[in-house]
């Protein structure tokens, strides 16, 4: 392997794949990213096993080949060089690493012992815009369950339904959904949240499609210079849909910025109740209070104005209402809410393909 | 208790006391920040046994007072509070604070028990720009030890020589020395390292006089709205300024920026080896070269042009070489050494008001 390639080109392409590398005990190979020459591009790979990231530049090609190098040093190293062309040349498994003014050698091991991810076979494909997808898996992804022992709980839903594309996510105590566009497939895969949060990286700025491709156990996006390549997550996502609800004995209409701050502040008296605060709706005098006790420390309320109709009070964990409140993109949020038990929902009234759901506490 | 006060000025106050306030096992009421009126003014007071720092600001005061409130729940809930007046009324140990939309009773201690440092008696006084200290302090406070096992090491030692005041500190392994001034009297205290980054925040932007007061136990310095007392650490500093060598059998003068860059690459390969980078000097290419090794990850070798007068070489830790080049001012840098257990030398050619040593390593 021989080559030249732009210090701002690979730095690129070794922090869209590097973040994945990591150090494994059984399997020191992980931590190293594989670089290798493709028909005169540079392709560089990471792998936990589970994901899979290639990111593609071009380069100089003068002799083919490939390596695999330390992932942290090699990013570090190429972050800290000046801009300008980068002379890489291979020497057993040395690579030699050669600017007007660096020269190194970085150990690598050989490029055969680096495991690869099945390619997906057979499987359906389908384009989707780079912004509608990172916007909606942001406004999503927070909702999925972190606990393991809910597997189906922690992928991301992509389907399909009345020829209308969505995405959701629910850790059963508060639940996301966004329509992303129309669609005539037939779409029903889970994608674990941790590969979104690997996702929204790679799309980073890229503004085109992306193209989705998917089987039974994989699925693969693929961006201009970057694909990412991920297991799905098995079982069968609950029927979510009909837990959103449509019908509120009590609503309000408010900025949503006034509703977030007074949010912040009251979460800060929630600490010791688990993040409970009380929100109270009044029709007559058209406002939202917000009410959180902390014994030891003192209390909090809070008072916005709005557009309420139907009084009432609910309880509801603050953090919750402050992870929904900070993705919903518009001026204005609406919140309603039914009987104590019953699931809120909260959602802008200008851009109603978003709905946030959120179960109440027990007050 | 009844006052207002801005938001602004009650946000400044407790940001600027509240670092040192912290939760304490055996005594809770360090946690709380002390809040009292005095002549007129709002005084919030934190300590932590060692440091204390009272913070003034204007308030229109009712009524006079004391309490003492949670520092992290205060200084959070103000700082979320919008701009505009707040009014603080004392309610038995609650504390009220009200502004237009929030209503908040927040549970304090009584100021009686808050621990008081003793005042400084007969001590000395003198004054100091706040700009020269704290660039002063800036570039010598890191050499300090953190090993509490040398107690003496641990402190930032001001004192006069010859008319000339210096601050300096010294782990053993590198020594920074500044002479910020002139002075007639006769000054050398020993005040702790964690009590100058404490200063160093609480001098911030502000652009005056100092007034430094201290006598055997305890320093005092005060700025125009803040002051800050610390115990002073006990014992004799060591005769360190005949480690600062004048004469050298090799030199370097070279752009700061420039060795900078190449430490830091070089440092990258040098993490398996404790940080050991290894620099020679060429007189015949005019050139420095710095190279590290790391047997696990690979090498490195990187080239900068300077005006060098003896070739030589010599084996240092590169993160004191970054910790010194960070705080040296000047466009050039002079870098200068003798045999291979000596110590060497760093200054700025334009200012050579500052000295910075570091032990070479055994190589």
């Amino acid at each position: 392997m021989k080559l030249q390639v732009t210090q701002e080109n690979l730095n690129r392409a070794l922090s869209s794949v590097g973040r994945i590398a990591n150090s494994h005990n059984t399997l020191p190979i992980l931590a190293n990213v594989l670089i290798k020459t493709t028909k005169n591009r540079l392709s560089l790979l990471a792998t936990n096993l589970d994901i899979a990231i290639v990111h593609h530049i071009g380069a100089k090609i003068q002799e083919e080949g490939a390596i695999t190098v330390p992932s942290k040093l090699m990013q570090e190293f190429v972050n800290s060089l000046p801009q300008g062309v980068i002379d890489l040349e291979l020497n057993g498994t040395k690579l030699d690493i050669n600017t007007d003014q660096y020269h190194s050698i970085v150990n690598g091991i050989i490029a055969d012992d680096f495991p690869v991810m099945p390619l997906i076979n057979n499987g359906q494909s389908w384009k989707i815009n780079s912004l509608v997808l990172k916007k909606g898996l942001q406004q999503v992804v927070f909702a999925a369950s972190n606990d393991e022992t809910r597997q189906v709980l922690t992928g991301i839903y992509i389907h399909t339904k009345d020829k209308k594309l969505y995405i959701a996510a629910t850790d059963s105590y508060r639940l996301a959904e966004k329509e992303i566009g129309k669609s005539s497939n037939d779409i029903s895969v889970l994608v674990p949240a941790n590969a979104i949060n690997d996702l929204l990286r790679v799309i980073g700025d890229y503004d085109g499609e992306v193209v989705v491709t998917h089987d039974d156990q994989q699925i693969l996006f693929q961006t201009g210079e970057s694909e990412l390549t991920t297991r799905l997550v098995n079982g069968n996502y609950p029927d979510y849909q009909k837990l959103i609800p449509n019908k509120f004995t009590s609503t309000i209409e408010l900025k949503k910025n006034e509703l977030l701050n007074v949010t912040k502040v009251s979460a800060l008296f929630a600490r010791e109740s688990a993040g409970s605060v009380t929100i109270e709706l009044n029709e007559e005098k058209n406002t939202l209070n917000i009410h959180s006790v902390a014994s030891q420390l003192g209390e909090n309320t809070a008072t916005v104005n709005g557009k309420v109709k139907g009084s009432g009070d609910i309880t509801l964990n603050s953090r919750y209402l402050l992870d929904a409140l900070n993705v919903i993109s518009g001026e204005n949020v609406v919140f309603g809410f039914n009987g104590k038990l019953e699931p809120t929902l909260l959602y802008d009234p200008k851009a109603p393909n978003y709905h946030h759901v959120i179960m109440p506490l027990k007050s």
